[in-house]
């Protein structure tokens, strides 16, 4: 095999009407074999000729418009609450839609409100007796007759979506100016239902030089509302909010027995973020919901599969239900599963995904206007996103890569077409080395430890998608680190760990996010079979790491309630009594040996303080702990403040993991002296690759899996292949 | 009356025996017409030549350590915690002294363990059932026979003080060598009572030269525990863990009908802390302990008045159950109270007691050797003293001053005896520019709103006495700043708020602390009399100053349960996915028109968020709100991120209260245009002073109570007064 020849496949192209020319000569530059449309770009009428597969997007709930206006019962609906209002007098007037954006969301006026709203006194929790309040259809004014003076109301109140989030956002975005709103259904009405899959078929028919159904996806929209200056006010990737109505209301209570309340999916207004513990009710709804999306998606699937398309899923927008990483996911049939490319996280999430042919990423940038522009930097994004991807990539390879946006605006670069020509080359000498053989990974799994376990495997500490918030990036570097080391991950939440126990695989367990949340694991570090079981493994040899504010919920004296396996805990003020002495940092340390320049530890965290003197701080600021070392037993503990990805936290967790699992020795084998550079091995295809993931020359020493030393010197973002 | 001119009076000094002639000279120019000794110094014996009042320093359960070797059974006692243990087999040893100095300490062996001690289960809660563990007297250690594998066990164990723990400072800071270690009694006993009061007696008569007798002061030392290095582990003090004893819980039981369990002061290891939002059970015992302290003081105080002296308390170290500002402390009949002054706040702590006939402070340094010494910086820390205690003493004037500690090391240092000459003439000038009368001061009061309210006066946030704390100085600075602004404070508790509403005469009301602690509230801030009662006072017109996480305790969709009141709550993970907009920073307002420099917010508080456009932010970083300003009704709101005492904050604080209350422009009526000056004006003495609070020259424009304009020089730290 001739490594880094020229060769084609693997790269789906996205591609627009009138610019054949540039197609032929972009396909053969990036050796694609697939083409694909986007929202908004038609697909050439002469596809055929270029020898590609052809991709299509399908809309299943929102491409016949016609059905949408002439049953607009059937429209996809939502509980939201309305804006928290104080009462100042007995009467009290809320205007419902105050704070929402009324071209895509409209109050319900065809369901009883008095019997599927709540109104809720938010100074005590109270719901309020129907009878004390009235509703005005025609003002969309809810009155609060004898109101408590002083306390806080909000509505629980259900409203339909009278323009589907994604179309509304591209609309809005590519000002489309007085182009239709597109206001999606909601297939539950068995009507629609009937309808949605016929029209697919007929599609289907209709189409015949499609190869893949790319489908974007299947029925409920993550949640997504816009506010009255039409922005967005309200995002969340995973939420539910938008498959809510009566009619799958009554149903749930059918199948699970019991009846929800709009709070149950109102949530105070946080709307079961996933950062909240997740209730019983909550995940009941999910599953339900899951049991009834799989299950459709299963028959489109089928469609599909009887027209002799493959049938593809983007992994996004109208995505609810379908969780890759959930029980039901597998029926559906999928052959592809295709998702936006973030970072090393959202590689991983796709391609992690168990039980289909094969995946695709769709990577960075979007050719749009807001990056192809003379200000803009596409080669600049185009690397970062690379680099962050390749080396998840090399971890678990997705099958595809590809782009998206106007192939039009990305022709006017042609250096960027340029450099994506590499990347795709390097995709494929990926695949050409390693022809599906395994990476080499540490003889332990790594755990991770949180209230969603592997539901939300590659899914933490997510808001929007890959979008960085500032309360979350020093939580996401962890898994942004994993996403590349040589660890294979394992997704755990608290019921697993005390039905199923810690896994024998796993050598070290990792907590990470703020006190209270699903993260960090709120109340269940309150529960005694979880505290005990922890203990006990980590006791007998296993390995903790805890990360901003791991294991906690004050109760019984500790605010972590694992300070003691640890080694450290969180002054929140109740413990200022106890004089705390300065302790001598410890240098050096295995943990710590690469560490050249201060560590970030990103947000970090306020008043973290040694339990006692067994505790080695490894890093400290204004006498407050930043990374410990701990031991309990014969197992250990570490502790860190945050950790967002960078070469050195990199290299930092890489050690602490080792060090916690106490198999530093085993770091070594296929380890790299430089920490910008990485090694991935693939004994049984007997070759590996270093990769330098920065934009600079850098020398580095491999040691390889028998121990052998070898000194290379690499190029800015090379990757540079070895026979083992 | 000539002012500035040399005279005497107002200031006492502390001598030791063979130093005649400095003390002369130093009594001369201090103008000192009173003498004390400190603890372990002596009056030398021919004091009355000198012709002042002579103070003497008397320890009421301490005096007789004869007494206290035969009855070692009356000694003070503890509820102490044994550290927690993880129970790694079926049998758990826990060794009740590890970490305790065990020449401090020593477990009690007298009363039945399985009758007064408890030992509990840190993993649950659950408190173990006497059956299941054993006590080895001779060992000191402690048997749990069927411990839960991996649960964490604590015992509350009752234990005897063998040594006083202020005797102990002294004796291992001074090198007392092996000085006898003074073991304090319990006049809870009656026959040890009898023999103190009988002690006391003939003391007095024994020593007809004492004037004041200066008790050190009654018979419960603050928390002050040592650890087995001999050096401090914990302080509290406020802490009444040493007033405990099974003879004071069975009068307990009898008085207050019910049984307090060793939890109920144990409180986790927390020892209920002032951080810890108080229980019903501990405010009964702090009810219970201030009638015993407060009558048996009394009659300490009418032995004194029967020999003709007065009586002086020293507010520190035994001073456990005489609260000045609780119901009891004005029945004791003092003459007096002397207090250390670490600041403005511990001046006004001494200066506002209520009932007494005269107040002394006593200033900083100490004349010990870790100032009095060739590296150090007398001078430097006499004036820092004096700057931040001469604005309160402006505010509320202490009648005396005083110091302490060995004179004979204060000689050495002539330019320090120079200094403090014209820091007692300062004072005493002071008092014959005001005559008693009091200062202009706003025409509202500010409240101060925390669980503790009058109890705690002046006391908000303190650890050990004026101590430094990392967690603390961004509060401890409102009151800092209060201590020397023109307005009158009043401390409050939820209770008071929600039984007599908020008083009329408050203008504004400040709440702050870090969330959860007594400081910010707790789980008050869910009661919804109180909530209802704040938003109605401020939306009539009232004004709501928050600092740090003021409101704060999650419930309902708000962290701030007056978020809509300050017009900002804080980000806890739980609303990531509201999205945020960066919002304008308003650079021109009344509150921040003299910041010249960056705002100090201390530790300040991250994640803060406006709630809505109608949030004036003043100051943000990254992102996060630092300073903000709200309207609700007609009051208004402001929210402070921290407010360490400086300059600029005193000024900003000054300006906030005013435009928290809308009034604005009464702030002009006796002010001072530059931040480093303040005036005070007494209208019934017609007299007005200016200080200069640095060490810099400055110039500075007065606005007189007429609105007329006055420019002054003033010189580094200058106080100058004038005619009104």
């Amino acid at each position: 095999m001739k490594l880094s020849a020229k060769d084609k496949g693997r790269v789906t192209l996205p591609i627009q009407e009138n610019m054949e020319q540039e197609i032929i000569s972009i396909a053969k530059k990036w050796g694609s074999d697939a083409v694909r449309n986007s929202d908004g770009t038609q697909l050439p009428p002469d596809i055929q000729k270029l020898g590609h597969k052809v991709y299509a997007t399908y809309f299943l709930t929102r491409k016949d418009q016609e059905w949408a206006s002439t049953h607009q019962d059937h429209l996809q609906q939502l509980y939201l609450m309305s804006e928290p209002v104080t009462a100042i007098a007995d009467a009290v007037k809320i205007k419902l839609m105050t704070g929402y954006f009324d071209q895509q969301l409209t109050v319900d006026l065809n369901h009883n409100p008095k019997e599927w709203w709540e109104v809720i006194d938010r100074t005590t929790g109270a719901v309020l007796d129907p009878s004390h309040w009235d509703f005005d259809p025609q003002k969309k004014t809810l009155t609060i007759k004898k109101a408590k003076k002083w306390h806080v109301y909000t509505v629980n109140f259900l409203a339909y979506m009278v323009w589907d989030p994604t179309q509304m956002y591209n609309h809005l975005t590519n000002q489309w100016g007085d182009g239709p709103h597109e206001m999606p259904y909601d297939p539950r009405h068995p009507e629609t239902k009937e309808h949605m899959l016929d029209r697919l078929d007929q599609w289907l028919t209709a189409y015949p030089e499609v190869d893949v159904v790319r489908f974007t996806t299947f029925f409920y929209h993550f949640t997504l509302c816009f506010n009255e200056q039409a922005k967005e006010k309200y995002v969340d990737w995973f939420g539910y909010t938008s498959s809510i109505s009566p009619l799958a209301l009554a149903e749930f209570e059918k199948v699970k027995g019991y009846k929800l309340r709009s709070e149950d999916l109102v949530d105070e207004g946080y709307y079961n973020s996933p950062f909240r513990v997740p209730t019983k009710q909550y995940l009941d709804w999910l599953d339900f919901q899951q049991q009834f999306v799989c299950q459709l998606a299963k028959e489109c699937v089928e469609i599909a599969h009887k027209h002799g398309k493959e049938a593809m899923m983007f992994l996004g927008d109208n995505w609810i239900g379908t969780e890759p990483y959930g029980e039901y996911f597998q029926d559906i049939g999928l052959d592809a599963v295709v998702g936006s490319v973030g970072n090393g996280v959202t590689l991983r999430l796709i391609g992690d995904i168990p039980g289909i042919k094969y995946t695709e990423g769709r990577f960075l940038p979007y050719f749009f206007p807001d990056v192809f522009n003379p200000n803009g930097d596409p080669i600049g994004e185009a690397n970062k996103n690379w680099l962050e991807a390749r080396r998840a990539i090399l971890r678990k390879p997705i099958d595809r890569m590809g782009y998206g946006g106007y192939l039009s605006l990305a022709a006017q670069f042609p250096e960027f077409i340029d450099r994506v020509e590499e990347i795709c080359q390097e995709f494929r000498d990926i695949h050409h080395n390693i022809r599906s053989a395994r990476p080499y990974t540490a003889p332990f799994k790594v755990g991770i430890l949180n209230c969603w376990g592997r539901l939300r495997a590659w899914q933490c500490q997510m808001v929007a998608h890959a979008i960085w918030y500032k309360q979350t990036y020093s939580y996401l570097g962890v898994l942004e680190c994993l996403s590349g080391l040589p660890f294979e991950v394992e997704f755990l939440n608290f019921d697993d760990l005390k039905s199923k126990g810690i896994p024998q695989e796993i050598g070290v367990l990792i907590n990470a996010g703020d006190a209270g949340t699903a993260w960090s694991g709120g109340d269940n570090w309150q529960d005694k079979e979880v505290l005990a079981k922890i203990r006990e493994w980590v006791y007998m040899g296993g390995g903790l790491i805890g990360i901003g504010e791991p294991t906690a919920s004050q109760y019984q004296g500790r605010y972590f309630q694992l300070a003691e396996v640890l080694g450290v805990d969180k002054e929140i003020g109740f413990s200022l009594s106890y004089t705390r002495y300065p302790k001598p940092l410890q240098r050096e340390h295995f943990i710590t040996q690469d560490v050249t320049n201060p560590i970030d530890f990103g947000e970090g965290m306020r008043s973290i303080y040694a339990l006692s003197d067994q505790t080695k701080i490894l890093a400290a600021s204004e006498g407050e702990v930043n990374l410990a070392a701990n031991t309990f037993g014969t197992g250990r503990a570490v502790y860190i403040a945050g950790l967002p990805y960078n070469f050195q936290n990199n290299r930092l967790l890489l050690r602490a993991i080792h060090w916690a699992a106490s198999r530093e020795r085993e770091m070594k084998i296929w380890f790299t002296s430089n920490p910008k550079t990485e090694v991935a091995a693939y004994p049984d295809a007997e070759r590996f690759a270093v990769i330098n993931n920065s934009l600079h020359p850098v020398t580095t020493i491999i040691s390889t899996g028998e121990g052998k030393k070898v000194e290379v010197l690499l190029k800015p973002m090379e990757i540079r292949w070895f026979d083992i």
